[in-house]
């Protein structure tokens, strides 16, 4: 089946979804995004990821492409078009084409690209087995807290991740402290079972799957710390998890190379695991 | 006369040159760049430029789309279907276009972009004038001497100089010492007729008009010293001026709304900026 992409109010095959090459998007990293996962045709927490671009967008003074009742329409109808109930949609708003200058353009209307794609959401195979994580300096910009695509770093350290066999990079601070993946949020327990997590200052990304899993969390009454925690701590910890939209919960059970606790996915990670996708099936 | 555009091989209206929206310029700011300036049909310091593209390149490990030859015959061709003699021509090369994950993709051609602006290089009106500056906290991520397109908090900090009125924003470190503009070097000169600069380490980019200066004060018995100068060592030094390969030397003459030395363009500068003229006139 042929996907289609929303692309500035049009419906076009993926192959011919194009953008301007002035767009500042291109140019510039002038733009946000967010990812929204799909799960049997209901979207998991999608009005905190459309809170979030808003935030996001106001960060950069970008106005809205339309009213969030008709960005819900137009989501749904690419989605609608592409037949896809398990996935993802990807949402791009740039601050659209202009005559290049670093300087917003005066009079330009914002570019909003709309893709779905049908992935395995919370793969429990991947749950199972756990991942490997690597560390890396931190080595992005100073507002990781706005989504935007500003994303050079996170591709650098991800693909160093994989080439090191491993499956997602933890950004390290100037301190020595985890600020969080490439495309996640970093998590451990300690050997108190308290769980610890990053607060989410402008350090980090607020994670909407990060929020999903406090809430699980609060019902399960699992002690939660939001505090940074070391490269050392990370590798001495009972266990490890990384959240994200795609991932829900995802086990981590090697940290540059070295067992975290036995080597296997952790019960409490497991447990949480298990949480958040029954909270994605009653998304659905 | 309409503007041409060069996309993967084809000369395009400028109006038609789009990249996919998946192009990882447009998704991750995974791309590199550089601008050319044109003077009298020539380009000036053309083998610098190209050589730090090169050099950017290996840093994300981008593959040369054809040899530095088809290069530079791409580049003259782009320019003369746009009869620009006066100007800038901008290069534009990313990864590619891929479904979209963080990680390089195995099989991906890099996107060449190529776009000619007829424009006046080093306006002798704005040298005589001299510009403004404001100070801002630099947030940019931890490799601005690798000319990507990650430009976001630079666009932002340029629009906070728009808005305040001035021409450029200078982006200050958290030791308090000015790195460089949003799109210029930064250069003060010192009541004992240096001339400082800050040293082109991993914090700035190492602007190519930056090297011709250097070898225009060499030639011309100028002490250059290359260290960083702080936001309350600019505001006191005798002279101030920035370059870049569109302003040449340009004079500033307020900074943070405070004038510099009696608030008009220093002879020095000036002198500078004259010489800067000269040579681009020597490139044609």
């Amino acid at each position: 089946m042929s996907r289609v992409a929303y692309v500035n109010g049009r419906y076009l095959p993926h192959r011919l979804a194009r953008v301007h090459v002035e767009d500042r998007g291109f140019q510039f990293a002038d733009a946000v995004y967010e990812v929204i996962a799909i799960r049997r045709g209901a979207f998991v927490d999608e009005d905190r990821h459309l809170e979030r671009l808003t935030r996001s967008r106001s960060v950069l003074a970008l106005t809205a492409p339309m009213s969030e009742t008709a960005l819900k329409l137009v989501i749904r109808e690419t989605v609608r078009r592409n037949r896809v109930t398990d996935g993802i949609v990807y949402l791009q708003l740039s601050r659209g084409a202009a005559p290049r200058d670093f300087a917003f353009p005066a009079h330009t209307r914002p570019s909003l690209v709309i893709t779905v794609r049908g992935m395995r959401i919370a793969d429990p195979s991947l749950i199972a087995a756990g991942v490997g994580v690597i560390t890396v300096a931190d080595q992005r910009w100073k507002r990781p807290d706005v989504k935007s695509v500003s994303l050079l770093p996170n591709v650098l350290a991800k693909q160093r991740a994989i080439e090191a066999g491993a499956y997602e990079a933890w950004q390290v601070d100037a301190q020595g402290y985890v600020s969080e993946g490439t495309s996640s949020n970093a998590w451990i327990v300690s050997a108190a079972d308290e769980v610890i997590t990053r607060q989410a200052d402008t350090s980090i990304l607020k994670g909407i799957t990060r929020m999903a899993v406090f809430d699980i969390l609060a019902r399960e009454g699992v002690r939660l710390v939001e505090r940074p925690f070391s490269v050392a701590e990370a590798k001495a910890a009972r266990e490890a998890m990384l959240t994200s939209a795609t991932n829900g919960v995802l086990p981590v059970v090697r940290i540059d190379g070295a067992p975290v606790g036995d080597g296997r996915p952790g019960p409490l990670a497991l447990r949480l695991a298990a949480a958040y996708r029954a909270f994605m099936e009653n998304a659905a």
